[in-house]
């Protein structure tokens, strides 16, 4: 059984256990760093198609010191974790468990120390050759779109699931298309101290995963994720000729927003790298639904980039100097 | 009447005129850069505090272009813009109002642009003597406390009402306290060229305004607002002995997250500047309630710091290259 089939069962179950107790009212995605950045094109799915469905996305800890009143039993719980061993998420996990709310744990590794506390463990796809289809995002998407559609009902479910059938060939055909332009990129920013990401709508998160969890964590370069909503605000006073920008131009909804940052960018700015999900091949999925892919595109897509930046700046993804390392 | 008073009767106006259509479900925040940031304790509140309210925290333009489903007749649309001349903050309002939505417009100007679409207007106080209890944030606020106060009930609605008679007389003993080490501060950074902010819970856009707005926007210092939370899951990878970090410690449920990031920045980090809310008098507001008023003490005391850091700069803080300049 794939996730996807998996998933819809799950939500089966959830619904089917609460259906004398109110139902469900609330989903909360919790996870840190890049695994809560995952989480982010489901909240955003949920944020704008549900009706009557409350919904958080909320780093571990905060979500633990911080509890929302209204988690409890009628709540979905969906956590990414990695290796399951993250102890903030872990708690959240547990917490979870405690209030009666239904814990589905995104997860790579069968085992681990989370496992005990997953009501509904689910295993993503991950690594190289991974099938996008059933990785960490599309799985807690599978979980947002079977509660709307087993619930409020979901006017274009079959065609998110169209989309979802098309998303691994074109992330495969994406990654061979920017090979020559990452191996660019990499020369070129080798040196950089800052660059910073940009994008918007339910592909924010990959932006920020690319900033947080590459750039910072794995090669130690100043870095900030950038709405490009809110760039004209504020952020956009730092452009000049020498600050480097990673902008996403997602397809969907909010491109008119990354088309004008990226506009300003091309006047005032000369150091652009453009990640376009149009030229990529996205806009094969159906208009309707396309938002919710564009973070699978794009983060699947960087890790050209960021092989190519490691490889050229003699700086491993693996390395470390506290993550692991020492205590926190 | 003063803004707390006025917002309790908008409140029950709007309640009022939907009493017979299915009554208000769902409150959207919505603004600019530094109006959205300002927006960030109410929507921590709604999140945190609501059985039944759905809440959304979006950015003018992506609101407009990515409009939630269920935004109508039943929402109310919190709006903040300082001068009532943003073009996507004006779009939100004109939305709000065509479809129906009671529209709150928090604005500085008693004449401007937005004012037509303003189905509430609602003046803040703002300058260097303002009253804290009237100001945006605390406006904001207001409405979301009478709004669970008015539907669901809130229990903690007199401790929240006591704290924000407080706010006023701690944020300007904290503006004195903190003169001589903005000024040490100012010395210390003038010549950097990144500079983190970091905070969790509802202050967290205190830090997202001082990064974008300030250090962005008005010294062109690269910058970006770090989660307490999130650092040890990929930024704090970046931590050097050089780099520096403005940490606000909270009062509240987040406080630990806080206290954990400070206390990895006090052994790795050598260039801190701490912003601690119990050190500012934070801590006389009844802990139930508290965690909505760190916003507005942190986001008050930081004039000082930038007032400080603009006249060692020779940076006025009204200096820009391209917003109201250039076409974008």
């Amino acid at each position: 059984m794939n996730q996807r089939e998996q998933m819809k069962g799950i939500i089966a179950e959830i619904l089917a256990a609460r259906k004398e107790k109110g139902g469900v009212k609330q989903i909360y995605f919790v996870g840190c760093g890049g695994s809560l950045g995952a989480l982010y094109p489901p909240k955003n799915f949920m944020e704008r198609e549900s009706m009557t469905i409350k919904t958080g996305w909320i780093s571990s800890n905060e979500f633990v010191h911080s509890t929302p009143k209204d988690f409890g039993e009628n709540s979905v719980l969906v956590i990414a974790c990695h290796k399951g061993n993250t102890p903030e998420t872990i708690a959240a996990a547990r917490l979870g468990r405690e209030k009666g709310a239904a814990v589905i744990v995104l997860t790579w590794l069968e085992e681990s120390e989370i496992i005990p506390y997953a009501e509904y463990p689910v295993f993503y796809t991950f690594g190289d050759n991974k099938d996008i289809a059933g990785e960490k995002t599309m799985c807690a998407l599978y979980a947002a779109v079977e509660l709307l559609q087993q619930t409020e009902g979901y006017e274009n479910y079959d065609l998110f699931m169209e989309g979802a059938e098309r998303i691994d060939g074109i992330v495969k055909r994406a990654c061979k298309h920017v090979e020559k332009k990452a191996a660019a990129f990499a020369k070129e920013y080798k040196d950089d101290k800052v660059i910073y990401t940009m994008g918007s709508g339910a592909g924010y998160g990959a932006a920020y995963m690319e900033s947080i969890c590459i750039f910072m964590e794995m090669q130690w370069i100043n870095s900030s994720s950038i709405h490009t909503g809110e760039f004209f605000h504020g952020p956009f006073e730092i452009t000049d000729t020498e600050i480097p920008f990673l902008i996403q131009v997602s397809e969907g909804s909010t491109r008119p927003l990354d088309e004008r940052a990226l506009k300003f960018l091309k006047t005032y700015a000369k150091r652009i790298e453009v990640v376009d999900a149009k030229d990529l091949g996205l806009s094969t999925i159906d208009s309707k639904v396309v938002d919710y892919f564009n973070h699978s595109l794009f983060n699947n897509v960087y890790p050209v980039y960021n092989k190519a930046l490691a490889a050229e700046r003699q700086h491993p993804l693996t390395t470390r100097r506290y993550m692991w390392k020492v205590e926190y």
